[in-house]
C-alpha cells in the first residue's frame, strides 16, 4: 500500500474525480448489483478514467464485504483507486474496538471514505449522541485510519442543511476532519434542496471562517432541485477540486450528479482535463455498459450521452444541418464517443428523410419519386404507430423496397403461425410454436419450444430456416422491447416491439413491428431483423 | 383583445412563466400530440397557472393552425394567455405582405411570440441573408404586430452563440426588438451549452451594454449539460423575470428547462410567488396528466414530482425517518402535491417492511413474528426479480397471508389454461384462452378472445368469474407494463409485470407478476389485481 501514497501538495493540485456509482448510486429505487455486476461497472469506470471508486460498505452489505475481497485477486485498474465507504466508530466506542472500523481496514483498499454527521440536529435525534462525541469519532477514526497508512476523505453529511442551522458546528465537523488528517473534507447535499449560488455562498463562508482552501473540500450533491450538475461546477468554479458523483446520475430520490455530465462539462466547458487522454470518449460506452448491468433502459435523454443528445427532429433544422453541423451542435458529439442523429418522423420532411437515407448510404438525390413515396409512406405507417426513430434497420428495408432492384430478398413466405402457451394441471408452464413457410420453393414445418411465446416463435422460424440459412446460427437476440401505444389501454392495447439483433462479430440492428396483437408486432420486427441480417450477411 | 392589454409598468414587474410544451416541448423526440391531446395539455397548463401557453405555430403546422381555431371556442384559460409562435417576415418581402405573418394574426391571440436570429452566422449561413436585412426583419415585424395590439415576444434564437462570436451585433438584435415594441427580449440558449456562472456574466455584460433593465428580458434554456434548470435560476437571479420552459422539460435532444423544477426552486427556495395561491400543489397531477397525454411513461426521478422524489429506500434512513420525516425531504412533499414514500426492497430491513405496512394500514408492531416472516419472504421474492416497490396490493395480498385471519379469500383455484394464438393463411391473427378454474365448489371452463394472448386470457378469467363476481365489470385494466429482467437476453429473458387495475370510482391499484413465461407473469398480476380489488370492493 506504501507505494500508493501520493504526497500531499501533488493531492492537493490534483483534481479528483471521485465516482460513487457502487455505493450511493446503488440507493437507487428498484436497482440491484450482483457482486459480479460490481466487479463489471468497476473495470468500466475505470476504462472511463475516473480518480477514485467507492465499491460499497464493507461489512454493513454483505455483498459489498464479498465485492472487496474478489476485487483483491480480479480487479486490475489502471486509473482509479478502490475506495472503501464505512461510518466514523459507534458512540462510546473505542475506535480500534470498533468492527464496522475493523471492516473498513479488512477490505485493504488504499482508501477509506467516512461518513460523519454535520448537522447537529441529526447528531442528536438520528445518532442520538452528543456534539462534542461526534467530532471525538470523527477525530478518532481519521487519525487511526491514517495511522493504518490508509488515505481518508470525510463525507460530511447533511452539511448544507447543517450549515444553514448552525454553521459554527457544521464548520467544527469539518476543521476537526481536515486537522486529524482528512484528505478532503467532502460538503454532502444528502437531502438535494440546494441551488447554484447558495453552493457558492457556504463554500465562501465556509473556508472563510476556518481558513482553509477550497482545494481541502470536495461536493456531493443530489438532484432534488434539478440542480445537481450545476451545483457540482458551481464548487468547482468556488475553487473545489474533489468532485463525486455516479454514473447516469443513478441514486435515490431523483438521483446524484450524473458524472459523465459533470466531466463533460469540466473537461469541455470549463477546460480542466479531469480524466486520462483518450478516456473521454469512451463515455457513451461506458453509460450504456452501467445501464445495462443495471439493468435499467438508457435515458435517451440524457445530456451528452443519450441517444437522443445530438438528434435533430424538425424539418426546419435538417435542411440547415446538412449547412454545417456543428452550428446545431453545443460540441462535436465525437468528443464524448456519441454522433448526432437525424430522427425521421411525422415533423420531419423529404430533407430528414434524405439526410437518413444518406447516413444508411442510400442517396435519393436521384430519385425525387422515391424521396416522396417514402416519405409518404413513412407519414403513414407513423399514423398507425409505428416509429422508425429507433429502428434503422426496418427503415433501411423500407427505403430499398421503394428503390428499384435494391429491395433485399425475402429468405422465406409465411403460410401461418401458430403458438400454444399451456399452464398444465401439473404447474407447469409451456409455451410451443409452429411455423408454416416456404423457402426457395419447399414448404417447410417447423415447430419449437420456447420460455415464451415469442421466444418459441422465434425459435421456430429458427428452426425452419436452419437448412437454408446457417448464418443464423450467428443471430442473437441482444435486446426486446414492449411499448403499449397512445389512447388505448391495459392489454387491449395497440402494441409496438422493438428488437435489436447482433451477430458475431458484434454488430447490431435494431427493427420494429406494430400490431394490437403483441405476438404479431413481435413477429413483424422479427422477420425485418432476419431479411436485413442476412442480406448484410451475404453482402 | 383591448381588454386584455396590460399596463407596460405592471408587465416588467410581473413574474412571467411561459411555457412552451406544445410548441418547443413538442419536438422531442417521439413526441406527438393530435389537436385534443393539445386542447388537455392546454387546459392542464392553465390549472397549474402558467401566465402564457405557446400553442404552437400556426400556417406552419397544420395541427397547430386547428388547435388555435378550436381554442377560440374551447379553450376558457383562467390564469393563462394563449401565445401564437412563429418568424419574423421573410427576407426581402413585405411584413404585411407575408403569408406567415398573416397566419399569426389569424390565429387570434392576444400574445404573439417572433423567433428572431440572433447569431450573425446563422444570419448568413442559414437564412441566408444579411446582418441588415435580419435587424429590419425584427423591427417590421415586431412594429407591425404591435400595431395590430398583439404584446410581443421575441425570442432571439442562438442567442448565447451568438454573443460569444459577436456581441455587438447579437445585442443589437435585442435592442432593435425592445425598440421596435417587443414586451420582451428572451435569451434562447438554443443548442443548450451554457453553464449558469456563463449566463450570469452575459446578462451584467449585455445589460450594461445596452442600459436596459435585466427585467426586459425573458431566459429559454435547453439541458444540453444538464444545467437548464440551473441556467433559468441563474438568469432569475440576474433579474430576469420571464422564464420559459416545458413540462417535465420535453423537448429536443435531453430537452428544455423542466418548468415543474423551475417554478418550484422559484416558489419554494427562492420565495417568488410565481404561480398563484393553490397551483403549486396541482404539479404532480399536471405533470403525470401531460405524461399520460404525451404516452410518456412518466420520470420517477423527475425532482419534485417523480414518484420517487420523496422516496427512501435505506434501511439506515427509514428508522431515522420515524423520528422527524422532515429532516430527510428538502421540502414538504405535500406543496407540490407529492408524497413520501418508503420503498421496501432487499436493502430495506425490518423497519422498512413496517413503516410500509403501516401506511397500508396493517400495524405489524404486535406481530414481530410476522413482520420477520414477511421480510424473509420479500427478499426471497427479491431475489427471483419480483419487485414490490411499485406494486402496493401485491405487497398487501404478501402481509395479509402472513397475519392471522387477515388473508383475503381467493376467488378461485386455477386447474389449467391454454393460450392459441394463430396467423391464419389468410392473414387473420386470432388470440383465443381457454381457463378451467373452481369457483365456490364450481368447476367452470370458459374460453374467450382478444386482441393479444394476455388480453384473451384477462377475458376468459372474467368471463369464468362473472356469474359469482359480477362486481368484476366495473374493473378495468388501466396500465399493463412489461419489464425484461437482470442478466438476461432477448425473448428468453425473465418477465416482470405490473398492472395497474381501476374501478368505477376511480380508484386504482398496482400488482406484479414475475416468470420466465410473459404469460405466465401477467397471469400472477392479473390474479392478485382481481384478488385485491374483490376483497376491497366487498371491504
Amino acid at each position: 500500500m506504501g507505494g500508493l501514497f501520493v504526497a500531499a501538495e501533488r493531492i492537493l493540485m490534483t483534481f479528483q474525480v471521485y465516482d460513487t456509482t457502487l455505493r450511493d448510486g446503488a440507493q437507487r429505487e428498484g436497482l440491484s448489483y450482483t457482486v459480479a455486476d460490481k466487479l463489471a461497472v468497476a473495470r468500466l469506470l475505470d476504462e472511463f478514467g475516473v480518480g477514485f471508486i467507492e465499491g460499497g460498505w464493507p461489512g454493513a452489505v454483505p455483498k459489498d464485504t464479498e465485492f472487496f475481497r474478489r476485487a483483491r485477486a480480479e480487479l486490475d485498474l489502471r486509473h482509479a483507486v478502490l475506495v472503501a465507504f464505512g461510518a466514523t466508530r459507534h458512540a462510546g466506542r473505542k475506535v480500534d474496538d470498533d468492527p464496522q472500523v475493523r471492516s473498513l481496514l479488512a477490505a485493504e483498499t488504499p482508501a477509506v471514505t467516512l461518513v460523519a454527521k454535520a448537522d447537529l440536529r441529526h447528531v442528536q435525534r438520528a445518532l442520538r449522541t452528543s456534539a462534542d462525541e461526534n467530532l471525538a469519532m470523527v477525530h478518532d477514526t481519521v487519525t487511526y485510519l491514517v495511522a493504518q497508512g490508509r488515505r481518508v476523505f470525510v463525507d460530511g453529511e447533511h452539511f448544507f442543511d447543517g450549515y444553514r442551522d448552525d454553521p459554527g458546528y457544521t464548520a467544527s465537523v469539518a476543521q476537526t476532519a481536515l486537522a486529524a488528517g482528512a484528505e478532503r473534507f467532502v460538503l454532502c447535499d444528502t437531502n438535494g434542496g440546494m441551488l447554484p449560488s447558495q453552493v457558492t455562498a457556504v463554500i465562501a463562508d465556509l473556508t472563510a471562517r476556518l481558513g482553509v482552501a477550497p482545494g481541502q473540500l470536495g461536493i456531493h450533491t443530489q438532484d432534488d432541485t434539478a440542480c445537481a450538475v450545476a451545483n457540482t461546477i458551481a464548487a468547482v468554479e468556488a475553487g473545489v477540486r474533489h468532485v463525486q458523483g455516479t454514473a447516469n446520475g443513478y441514486g435515490e430520490r431523483p438521483g446524484n450528479a450524473d458524472l459523465f455530465a459533470v466531466v463533460a462539462n469540466l473537461q469541455l466547458k470549463l477546460g480542466f482535463p479531469v480524466v486520462p487522454e483518450g478516456c473521454l470518449e469512451q463515455m457513451v460506452r461506458v453509460s450504456r455498459g452501467i445501464a445495462e448491468l443495471a439493468t435499467i433502459a438508457p435515458d435517451d435523454h440524457q445530456a451528452y450521452v443519450g441517444a437522443a443528445a445530438f438528434a435533430h427532429k424538425a424539418g426546419l433544422h435538417a435542411s440547415a444541418i446538412k449547412v454545417d453541423p456543428l452550428f446545431y451542435n453545443h460540441v462535436d458529439p465525437q468528443l464524448v464517443g456519441n454522433r448526432m442523429r437525424i430522427l425521421v418522423t411525422e415533423m420531419a420532411g423529404r430533407a430528414s428523410v434524405e439526410l437518413k437515407s444518406r447516413e444508411l448510404g442510400l442517396d435519393l438525390t436521384d430519385h425525387p419519386e422515391t424521396l416522396n413515396r417514402v416519405t409518404k409512406r413513412v407519414k403513414e405507417l407513423e399514423a398507425e404507430g409505428w416509429s422508425f426513430e429507433a429502428a434503422d434497420a426496418s427503415f433501411e428495408l423500407l427505403v430499398r423496397s421503394e428503390l428499384p432492384d435494391a429491395a433485399p430478398p425475402r429468405p422465406f413466405t409465411l403460410e401461418s403461425y401458430r403458438i400454444l402457451v399451456e399452464h398444465r394441471e401439473d404447474g407447469a408452464v409451456v409455451s410451443e410454436a409452429t411455423v408454416k413457410i416456404r423457402v426457395r420453393g419447399e414448404r417447410v414445418i417447423a415447430t419449437a419450444e420456447g420460455n415464451g411465446p415469442v421466444n418459441a416463435l422465434d425459435e421456430a422460424l429458427r428452426v425452419g430456416l436452419a437448412k437454408h440459412y446457417p448464418e443464423l446460427r450467428d443471430f442473437e437476440l441482444a435486446d426486446y422491447k414492449v411499448g403499449i401505444l397512445a389512447g388505448s389501454h391495459g392489454t387491449g392495447a395497440v402494441t409496438r416491439v422493438l428488437v435489436e439483433t447482433s451477430d458475431h462479430t458484434g454488430r447490431d440492428w435494431t427493427t420494429v413491428g406494430v400490431h394490437p396483437n403483441v405476438v404479431e408486432a413481435s413477429w413483424d420486427a422479427l422477420v425485418d431483423a432476419l431479411t436485413y441480417g442476412l442480406d448484410r450477411a451475404r453482402g
